[in-house]
């Protein structure tokens, strides 16, 4: 489990002096520590706004000292915190100016690096830095070790000067210090002690929202559509890439001549690999957007850098479990291999069913409520409902930001259907701002690390191996695995796109993340240098040259149709904002757009039809048929309010279940219903793919039901007087369940 | 300050072992500890979900037992966590039912007090406590203490029994220790070790988004019409209860008989009678929102628990300083109670400023950018802008939340209106949650704490004391005060009024907030537990009686206009949804119901007419009329794209200026941005206010145009056909400026 990498050394922060420092949130203080420039900067606001105030602490008393100090400390973690919050507003800033002049050789994560690197030499070539006491105790009298733990908290008498009153009478004070991890490097402590990045906070603030964002974003459609080939990419490339660049690395650095060698174990260039492989889907995500390319590579990009960083976070923790508990000697064991195997597949797909149950829970509640009466209560079930997707699987020892993920999806899939058009919109916006926030967070934070995380171990030979070999895995990854795919493809991933998929191939948020969480030994610095630059390289270089390649490569840019709209229907493309347009998608009622979709088939199913015909030669990926039948079939109807019901495709023996979950909103819903209910249920099926459906279902519902059931933009009078028999279908389920009304 | 009150010991938290538990923010883990029953929690689901995986770790080693220890802890933070998250989920769905089937009873805050208490009990009455370890040191040889300042790090060797591959030879590793706090009952540390509450979380992420958005959603009009029955209330009233309850409860106290007369001084009664003057505006808002109360009632009591909650922050503030930094003995001392209070007006005022300061520079820069096109970018600049102004404070020894309430209401009156609709929905909406989310937390909190906070100190007495004083306190507030501003105001406070402006002093997250900030003596305990009884108390009794006592006072309810609508202009309230629409407030493009305002006076200001009229006998307050003519002239056409421009309020020889600060969308602006920029221009000036406005602009502008400028919902088209001589007006600026175009 990822959990067991603890890094004490890590953690060994500048003056925790206080606890209410230490442990209030808000602030995020510990991530960072700019020692140096902040005493100046201190000085001057607090000369500026204090000058009405009497200082009034006449501190000759150890308390005062303390409460000085805490207060202090207080203050410099506010302002810490003020210069990363006024960063970003600038970046903000920037971004706009940018977007608003159409800069396209620099784009907003490369800016926000930029902006960290500047920040970063700033502060570290400015100012001076503080330093920290430590003293070396031993237990009082005779110690005895019952435990084979070291005690949780330390007590410590310590003599004070007191001027004032004093409870204990021989100004002496107890003060307590609690375990904060083991010290390595015990001559050179300095620089660890202020080594003050905490790398949990990736994982549990910023990686979160970020994830489940991208999610509840997917297109689905053209997800689900390439499912096979993002599923190829995604696991099998993934992991073939870290194996590759484990491997390479490893005979690269045995092959050095200086320490580098002795320093790195098969394991760390293994663990290297897993944190190089995963792409980024931000920055090239954003150009793609803007640019609106084709929906299949879009679709192919997004699904594979997004699961891939699920890929990487298991696999990462498989290989440090491996190196940690299985095996003893760092060497192949089989044994130990076969559980690290074991490991990966069972806490990714136990991950993943947690976070698809926690969706279809949420679904359900909005289904079977009317919460949706209250949006601000439905946003604030949804939110809360999302969150503790990721507490439950940390709590269970699963991985939460994967289960994050697969929740974002099931509550784009089926809870979003199910949600007032206020709430779609406030979950949508909300969260698409925690992303933004915390993407630009994060890669200030990659360029302002490079100045001031202490733990920078630069190497030039394997900073050069580890470009390469992260090229090499990149196109280990996409040409093999399309050659593959292409066997079977319908429309083949043409040379192009293969070209653009290696060159998408962006290292971000969490190749950083996975790297600074463990920075304990020589090879861990020296991976994180050469994954901070790799980082930084790729999202300012490649990233910047996205445009000028998309052009080169003559891929089709500039399509209309669902690429503005991240989510579905509905959400018209704005298409007057020009390139420029990223961020304003707009709900709106009317979908003339598909007014046009017809039912084709009498079996209905035909979601999808519209785009599929116009897109004939799709590909029809069986994987992506199955699950599109099933889901259509008993997911949606039991999940959201979507037609046909379970009614209508359970067997009959199953009609009391079935009345059960089938509310009488699904029986009687109007045309306004019909289209919020289609949503997204045009997912992957195809004109010939929904035979069948209809026939095992009730026999009293004629299948035509369902096919207008599933008409888009029809009004309900529309509806109405184009066919008969879905009323009589619709009348006599009422009468059916009349009760129920 | 504030900072001041350090208290230690509150901070000794249970198994702090692992940095990256104690650090790693988002899960707030150390704001709880459900010690007892969460072991059994964990092991079954643990149990159920980790079946599929090997345990495969053979714990020999301290380094493994210690990592199995961190993991443990990480999962049971995130237990914890979600625990609560499952709390305000379930709070969620059942306030979801009882607005559903309409129970007017108990309200929500009400509601989630009460499960609260309930899973509180379960936790304390089930399961079992874990107990840490801890041992006494002393310093390594011959100790030199140098410092007065005991050291911010102990190094702690402790021998290992190690199975594995080693480091260090001889089986010894260095453990680092971090400063923690005073340990105050060195025989009783058992139960300080639990008390695991950090009380600045409150301070830092749960109070700021509250009262941001209780500044942001102010109903401005009202609010300033009433200013000073609002201010006088806040302020003297706050700070008369204070120290009428202070002195009251020292009386009292001293006639106990038992050790609480020693152990109370009358700072201790000060510092009691500070924190619960404040009254809380959650949940009586959310009772008058429903019902629709009359806007002048609900204005006085939004704008006084909005600002009673500054005030009683900063007294309790400027109290603890005088007790711990200025006075030596307790005793009332001349200098350093001028100290405090220069302390108290200093503080707020700054504070009051830099809010202030932080949000007009939002203005200015979403006026003269361009970054209204991309909306998410405008959304995240506000968002970090305003978290940064409680950042700036809280650096620079203010207090921040003073500073976000000014900050939310400038945020309001300013950036709001030069916002995109996009993201005045976007921030709306967002804030709305925070507060939601914040406001069930706190409120489940009080709840669970009355059985799991350790430092209860239950005193029948005291108690019942406490009761008493704070019926008092809050009568003094009202009654004197409304009998007073009754000698000069226009529309009395009608008696009835002044019943339930008594009866609305409900307590609440404020005064709980501050109670737990400091459990380090009896004294603060047994505050701390009285506190807790009289919120509970009161949001659940009085809160819950609040409907009866409306119709029992025969207090108008119903009022239509502008009272859903929290923020101003183009928000309907939601008539269908009959008293169950909170939440549903809903941005629409046409203002039907404004399209009545017509322009009575030759020189425009007529913001507010329209209702002006329907009150015509409202009083207007001298201060409300000097403000609202200042912020008409100055302000606005400043920081928003309001009109009149500077042009033509400034005298002519600050042309030049007023040329810059002046944009071309403002003198250009069409119909639908008159809309915007006058969404909430109707502060407080009634039909006779507004004369001599335009007398002192420039000489090219005829006031008519002004006039125009401020009609609400007609359209550009209307405008042209009406007046023609705004029409020239702007014409002839167009020339003027035709440059900046």
């Amino acid at each position: 489990m990822s959990h067991g990498d603890v890094d004490p050394e890590l953690e060994m922060t500048s003056p925790h002096w206080m606890h209410r420092e230490a442990e209030s949130c808000p602030r995020m203080h510990t991530i960072w520590r700019l020692e140096r420039w902040r005493s100046s900067m201190l000085l001057l606001i607090g000369l500026a706004l204090c000058v009405l105030r009497a200082p009034g602490c006449s501190a000759t008393d150890t308390d005062i000292a303390l409460d000085a100090k805490a207060t202090l400390n207080h203050r410099i973690q506010s302002l810490d915190l003020l210069v990363f919050v006024f960063l970003l507003a600038l970046t903000v800033l920037t971004i706009w100016l940018f977007k608003h002049h159409r800069v396209s050789w620099l784009h907003e994560t490369g800016l926000a690096v930029i902006y960290g690197l500047i920040v970063g030499a700033i502060i570290r070539y400015a100012g001076t830095s503080a330093t920290l006491v430590h003293m070396q105790v031993e237990p009082q009298g005779v110690p005895t070790y019952s435990d084979k733990l070291p005690p949780d908290t330390l007590w410590f008498r310590y003599p004070v000067n007191q001027t004032n009153s004093t409870k204990l009478p021989e100004g002496i004070k107890t003060y307590a210090y609690v375990f904060r991890g083991q010290v390595h490097d015990v001559d050179e402590n300095e620089i660890d002690l202020k080594a003050t990045f905490d790398p949990e906070v990736f994982f549990n603030i910023i990686l979160p929202p970020i994830i489940f964002y991208a999610g509840y974003s997917l297109k689905k459609k053209y997800f689900f559509r390439n499912l096979g080939a993002i599923l190829t990419f995604a696991i099998v490339g993934t992991t073939l890439s870290a194996f590759l660049i484990g491997g390479f690395m490893y005979g690269c650095v045995k092959l050095m001549p200086n320490y580098l060698s002795s320093s790195f174990s098969f394991l760390d260039t293994l663990y290297f690999g897993a944190l190089i492989s995963p792409t980024d889907p931000l920055t090239i995500l954003a150009i793609f957007n803007d640019l609106r390319v084709d929906v299949n590579l879009y679709a192919l990009v997004l699904g594979e850098s997004v699961l891939n960083d699920a890929v990487a976070i298991v696999l990462s923790g498989a290989i440090q479990n491996y190196g940690e508990h299985y095996s003893d000697t760092g060497e192949f064991e089989t044994t130990a291999f076969l559980r690290s195997l074991s490991d990966f597949f069972s806490i990714f797909l136990l991950s993943l069913m947690i976070g698809a149950a926690m969706g279809c829970l949420t679904a359900l509640m909005t289904k079977f409520t009317r919460v949706r009466d209250f949006p601000l209560l439905e946003s604030a079930l949804f939110v809360l409902m999302s969150y503790s997707t990721f507490l439950l699987a940390e709590a269970t020892e699963l991985t939460g930001v994967v289960a994050v993920l697969f929740c974002g999806i099931c509550q784009a899939h089926y809870t979003y259907n199910n949600l007032s058009e206020d709430s779609r919109q406030r979950t949508k916006q909300i969260f698409e701002l925690l992303n933004f926030l915390a993407e630009n967070f994060i890669f200030s934070y990659i360029g302002v690390s490079m100045f001031t995380f202490p733990k920078h171990h630069f190497d030039a030979g394997f900073i050069i191996t580890a470009f390469i070999c992260a090229a090499i895995g990149r196109a280990v990854n996409v040409y093999p695995l399309s050659w593959l795919l292409n066997i079977r493809r319908k429309p083949k991933i043409s040379s192009n796109f293969q070209h653009m998929l290696f060159f998408a191939g962006l290292r971000g948020a969490m190749s950083f993340a996975l790297a600074i969480r463990n920075t304990v030994s020589d090879a861990r610095q020296t991976m994180l240098t050469a994954t901070s630059l790799i980082v930084i390289f790729t999202v300012v270089i490649q990233g910047g040259a996205a445009n000028f390649l998309l052009n080169w490569l003559k891929i089709p840019v500039g399509v209309d149709d669902e690429t503005e709209q991240l989510n579905n229907y509905q959400v018209h493309s704005d298409v007057e904002g020009g390139g420029v347009g990223r961020g304003k998608v707009r709900l709106s009622g009317g979908t003339d757009s598909n007014l046009d979709t017809s039912v084709d088939g009498p079996n209905g199913s035909l979601g999808g039809a519209s785009s599929g015909r116009r897109r004939n030669s799709h590909e029809k990926a069986i994987l992506a048929r199955i699950w599109g039948n099933f889901d259509t079939k008993y997911m949606k109807p039991l999940l959201t309010h979507s037609r046909p019901t379970l009614l209508e495709t359970l067997p009959v023996c199953c009609n009391p279940i079935a009345r059960l979950l089938t509310t009488t909103q699904q029986l009687t819903q109007d045309g306004s219903e019909f289209r919020r209910v289609d949503s997204d249920s045009d997912i992957c099926i195809d004109n010939d793919t929904g035979n069948g459906l209809s026939q095992d279902a009730t026999g009293a519902v004629p299948g035509s039901g369902v096919g207008v059931g599933r008409r888009n933009s029809l009004s309900r009078m529309e509806i109405l007087e184009h066919v008969q028999s879905p009323v009589s279908t619709r009348i006599r389920l009422l009468g059916f369940y009349g009760k129920k009304l």
